[in-house]
């Protein structure tokens, strides 16, 4: 897997800090001097994943972690990060930058902060498309309460002096196809109306970009790990307004996809603009509205494009009918994510008998095991590439949850330590995404004892069964119930929504303590289910696998309500080895062997077609029923 | 059980309705009329229980159910109240009023129709003492964005026209003393203060009338069921202000017990004023006020006494610190609860004893039994009253969840029906709410069944065991899984906080599938656990026991965090009868026949001490252990 960056030499920051604090004053930017500017991390879309031109924060202070915010000031500099990059950004970022570590309670929040370090009436300025609506506006009030301001700085700072900066990517566009998608473009536009009808709103500016690539059925690879493509969209009621490179427009393929030369109806006819014009075009849409009409924006959505529609007519929404639509997979969709995990279970079982015969040679290390794992998944059909950084971690590397093996915390795999491997791959039909613990030697009862408490968790959240309307987050403290019993828990949620062949975190769904505004579970929905347990220094333990939401018949049926409960997709076994059989109860062992009988039909039918052998006899070894 | 009106008739209002509509354009009241005029439930302390001379949407409607909001408009007028009361409000209002069933698609809210029904440019008027800050601001807002302003009227309207007005309660205040209160009010106002200290906030207003009520160590009865008294209280630094009725401070034990006439400190020292100065008073505070000073009211808070407070020093919180520190309850009060507990077991032991001979004869009704079980209850010792108006209800009456036995709707008890009764006490050293469901003849194998799966729910909750720092709302499903494994569910919360001789209900915890923004529970904390199951037209189950907050020892301790359980206070057997016993695990086995243990113990002491053979020969039998 692609690194960027493999050095944990500081960047030497000296000259670009001097650089942005004279473009702070140059009124080729700004009116007024500015006397602090934040570089958030992410980018106008606010993506999870971001290109190499967005890396920002990055480029100014080193640090390379996904999740970063830097403020620069006069006299100061500094990044907030969280605990999953604590060690990572200090060993980046030379003293020029001050760690703010997220979560301790010592730490000032990036508010608190600056209002101790400025003068009276300072300004503050940022990028109003890279900070989303809902945090400027948070942050605005708090520096006006202290006195000071929040101002919107058109041009980017940070672009400004970034003199090799990367240009944003423009990848070739692929449509997927009718056998892929399920649904055409056309009918998920004219769906789309329909709640916009419904909702008596004439017009939604999508600014997510798998949202758009969902809603055009269109695949793009601008993104690492994520098959989107930098675009905005803006429906109306008979307009479909699509901003986008023109030069990605150019292929015969994508024209006819579009119907660029001959829409079948008036309404569904799409006029293309380039990326960049989406500010001009919604300005020009907002001067034409009539007085009540309304538009919808993801209150997520860049403060810059929304502060475009007057607050007249912004009806601001914390999810999409867009991201509601593509939570809820169709038929076809559903089919192509079994696929794809069938096939991603073919690689995995290939990858743990290799590794059966491969580590008492004291040579296979987190990397080359992550390395091994995208050769294996690579040899499958409509593999495209991996879904995230291949999380391969041995021992105490796998108490860090958020681990990326690098070349010197890189660790060989041995018959002593538990080894913890959460990856995964896109494919043309599904995404998929799996987390197993195994130990090749004898684990100690301890390390059993708490993979069988992890396993219950798992267990208890995969059959529980509970009524329609139910969200994710009431699910949560089921996964957790053993684990507490005994004193233990895990510090980070149970589970988020996966996409179709599209990112492998999304929303509105999820399972987790924390209590956001998710939606409730559906039939067809597909989350993860991964609760874990983490022992400092020692070892990590996480059991992973994606689940979709299916109907539930139960003996009742309270209020004509009906139930719900999940059929695992991931079909990968679970490694008996390290289950104490004594704390599990009947239900729960006929649970585990339930599951692997389905993993052996349905994954050893595909090796044995395939003509793995080897593969195969681990699987049936894997799969054989406990008592 | 006293009730409000056990008349079902309907209340004339066309002479009310003219006289509050001339008020509504008398220049007496306001400068310039008013379109429509708002009568929220509640008082000026936003209280669940009312005083009558509160009771302003009873007076003007008719409905006497606690939870309704009336608007009257120069042509309309009409009532929005829940499901529980849409009977109730329907039979008690005459045909001048439109009932607006809450919860239902169709109902439009208050906005929605307040904006639907008024000319352009109206003025809608409301007590702004009766109306929360919260409340007021979502209200204003939804009106002035159609156009219309919602407008402060200072004198109450419905006041003005109330002729034969009851006076506000100035009931005798009486000191508890240490032995129940277990700290000085003087202890309290120092913690309180270190908490102010902590958070940089000089001042405090204090409008819950249980939070004054606890600070000072007095109770009053100004509210049935509630021992509190109408009172403010603003507390600075160095400064305590009472706000009270002064005739209430003249006894000598009052005197004494706040040092009226010889503080120990001077910044003990109580300064009284009468009830209705605390907006002055409150105004010279703040008049007063150094430029970063800071006070806290809560946003629960009347919108008057909230708008005094210049925003630059408001500090809206959504729980007091006083809120807070009355939900962990101190050892003493801990031993008043659980002594308050046995008292009440024993008073139930009595009723199920006395109902098991007198059921047979016919003559037993759902009011009859409610009115012999405060009797019995009042033979306790230190009891003052009922804690809530006693829900007894037979057959399809249970599936009522409000119920309230009325003289029209009063059902005899039989051997061929379930019975459900839940009610609770007032006694000196503490406050009980106890649910049992039970069945004199044999319960059917559905009745069965459903209590078996509410009894595996409120055991799975009482016996939970959760790290420290959890927040109640994530125990909700444990009470519900086995229900939702069958298809069945309640549609209520798992449980709520309970005061120490203070209301039934009170925050800042509780146990429930809304998400509200409760605090994490807390050792010493005390919550009901009442899962339970309504089949409509048939029967109702619930199982309610009041449980305490205490440490659990585990196996292990995850990063020293701690773990938490319940222990439960109320200690009244467990129908065995009603239990399918196939349905229990071992272990839920084992948790039934300890708590009956527990029950036999401490009662049976208490039985034997006063002398009660007969409740104490059914309580040996009701808690023989089950296999």
């Amino acid at each position: 897997a692609h690194t960027h960056s493999n050095t944990m030499s500081p960047k030497i920051t000296v000259e670009l800090l001097r650089h942005l604090r004279q473009a702070m004053k140059n009124s080729k930017y700004i009116t007024e001097p500015i006397q602090a500017y934040i570089v958030p991390s992410g980018d106008a879309h606010q993506s999870e994943y971001i290109a190499p031109c967005d890396c920002r924060h990055e480029f100014i202070c080193g640090f390379n972690g996904s999740a970063g915010t830097a403020i620069v000031t006069e006299q100061h500099a500094a990044l907030w990060t969280d605990g999953r990059y604590f060690l990572q950004a200090s060993q980046q970022m030379d003293n020029n930058w001050t760690l703010m570590k997220m979560g301790l309670k010592e730490t000032p929040s990036q508010e608190e902060w600056l209002i101790s370090v400025l003068p009276e009436n300072s300004k503050v300025g940022v990028d109003p498309w890279i900070i989303a609506a809902d945090q400027w506006k948070n942050m605005s009030k708090a520096l006006s309460n202290a006195g000071h301001s929040l101002v919107a700085v058109q041009d980017n700072l940070i672009d400004a002096i970034w003199e090799d900066r990367p240009p944003r990517p423009s990848t070739k566009l692929i449509d997927l196809g009718l056998k892929y998608n399920g649904l055409t473009w056309q009918d998920k536009v004219t769906a789309l109306r329909g709640k916009m009808a419904e909702r008596k709103v004439s017009w939604f500016v999508v600014t997510a970009l798998d949202e758009i690539a969902w809603l055009f059925n269109l695949r793009g690879s601008d993104i690492e790990y994520n098959p989107v493509f930098f675009a905005y969209a803006i429906i109306g009621i008979s307009n479909i307004k699509l901003f986008v490179d023109s030069k990605r427009l150019l292929h015969p393929a994508v024209q006819e996809h579009l119907e660029l030369d001959s829409p079948s109806k008036p309404e569904l006819t799409i006029q293309c603009f380039p990326y960049e014009s989406v500010y001009t075009e919604l300005q020009a849409v907002c001067a034409a509205l009539a007085p009540k009409e309304k538009m919808w924006i993801c209150d997520k959505a860049s403060c810059a494009l929304t502060r475009v529609i007057p607050k007249a007519h912004r009806s601001a929404i914390p999810y999409t009918p867009l991201c509601l639509a593509k939570a809820v997979k169709n038929p076809t969709e559903i089919q192509g994510m079994k696929m794809a995990h069938i096939k991603d279970a073919v690689a995995l079982c290939e990858l743990f008998a290799w590794l059966e015969k491969e580590i008492p040679k004291g040579t296979v290390t987190e990397i080359s095991v992550a390395d091994k794992a995208e050769e294996l998944r690579s040899q499958q059909k409509d593999f495209v590439g991996l879904s995230f950084p291949t999380i391969s971690s041995v021992g105490p590397n796998g108490a860090i949850i958020h681990y990326r093996p690098l070349p010197e915390t890189n660790r060989t795999l041995s018959l002593n330590e538990v080894y913890l491997i959460d990856s995964g791959a896109q494919y043309l039909d599904g995404t998929t995404d799996v987390t197993r613990t195994v130990h090749f030697g004898t684990p100690s009862d301890y390390e059993k004892e708490c993979f069988t408490y992890v396993l219950k968790g798992h267990i208890a959240v995969s059959a529980a069964v509970f009524p329609n309307g139910t969200k994710g987050h009431l699910l949560d403290s089921f996964a957790r119930a053993s684990l507490w019993d005994s004193g233990l828990d895990y510090l980070h949620g149970t589970g988020h929504g996966v996409g179709c062949f599209l990112n492998v975190h999304e929303g509105p769904c999820g399972i987790s303590y924390k209590t956001f505004a998710d939606e409730p579970l559906e039939a067809g929905m597909i989350v993860s289910d991964e609760p874990g347990y983490y022992e400092d220094g020692s070892f990590g333990i996480r059991l992973e696998n994606v689940v979709l939401v299916i109907p539930a018949k139960t003996k009742y049926n309270y209020r004509n309500r009906g139930s719900l409960t999940f059929e695992p997709l991931t079909l990968v076994p679970i490694q008996l080895k390290m289950i104490n059989t004594d704390l599990l109860t009947q239900k729960e062992r006929d649970w585990v062997n339930d599951y692997h009988r389905k993993c052996r039909e349905a994954v050893g039918a595909e090796l044995e077609r395939q003509g793995r052998k080897v593969a195969l006899d681990w699987l049936i070894r894997e799969t054989l029923p406990i008592v």
